[in-house]
């Protein structure tokens, strides 16, 4: 089963590619995708959307993931990072593929066990996971890696409904943010 | 000359083309596209793209027009705009149209001469100046209409450099928030 992460952004968008069987993965391709700096960014999308269908074309992966998005600095960002992660999520689903999503935390649980990791501790274990002596460069394909990894940890069993992308809808039962997985009487 | 306004939202992204000599203006087409309501995200984003992209191929406009986005309620909801935003991009861009954006008071104050006119002010304008009794529905149809006579009315001389989707990148020297079109000293 070959699983293929999303790290999407609007000036460089990572990917990663790994082969799994459950318990053990093998990295099929990762890297990231930017387009030349003086592009406009109409050209960035198109680079973005070009990049991710040629890829998933020749990885030819079982379905895509790619990280949920609940914080960016300020609304122009978030409407930056939302047109890129759009295409990233239509390229997915011209391909064929069903697209997952997981928070940050979620990421950081299945990889390092511990939802607020530090991202070098995901990249190190990204590199373990593999049998890489480095995590692979930049980190935006670590990260991207890092997502395929969670899926590769919390597939659901075969024939479980699919839950796809409903963070950006209305409802929303499981944990949705970093502050919601504080074990309760936390200090913030 | 032939301009094709967007006015994308997650639910529904409204269009119209209008055929234009500057002064004169003649509707071509114009409705909303929209996704079942049981369609998932991803579907959603993948019917305002084919939708979007089978239009364009009909109506043979010459560039696409986009409102500018500053506000959204939230991280969440520019998030979502964002993502419907950044397909309808994509589609313009793949079929090699320039795209050009204006803010909500530039459109306003090129549609009805005021740049915090009403939204109805807004329609009444659009069907005047295309020749109809009504303004055409839904109203995202018609906030799209005005979005493409805005663009009628701003165009620049041939041969002037264009400014595309500049809003989403750093350098703005042009007004880009209706605070910024109050006269000075106005009350808020």
């Amino acid at each position: 089963m070959r699983i293929f992460g999303i790290d999407p952004g609007s000036i460089r968008t990572g990917y990663g590619c790994v082969e799994t069987d459950g318990s053990r993965h093998r990295l099929v391709a990762s890297g990231a995708l930017s387009a030349p700096p003086k592009a406009t960014f109409p050209e960035k999308l198109d680079a973005i959307h070009r990049g991710l269908t040629e890829l998933l074309a020749r990885t030819r992966p079982g379905c895509v993931v790619i990280e949920t998005l609940f914080y960016a600095k300020n609304v122009r960002s978030a409407l930056r990072l939302g047109h890129a992660r759009g295409v990233a999520v239509l390229a997915a689903t011209q391909a064929g593929l069903q697209v997952f999503e997981y928070s940050p935390a979620e990421v950081k649980r299945a990889v390092v066990g511990y939802g607020r990791a530090e991202k070098t501790q995901v990249q190190q274990m990204v590199a373990l996971l593999l049998g890489l002596d480095v995590p692979p460069a930049p980190h935006d394909a670590s990260d991207a890696l890092a997502i395929a990894l969670c899926h590769s940890h919390s597939r659901p069993p075969p024939g479980a409904p699919a839950v796809a992308l409903d963070s950006l809808a209305a409802s929303a039962a499981r944990p949705r943010s970093w502050r919601q997985y504080q074990p309760a009487g936390s200090k913030r």
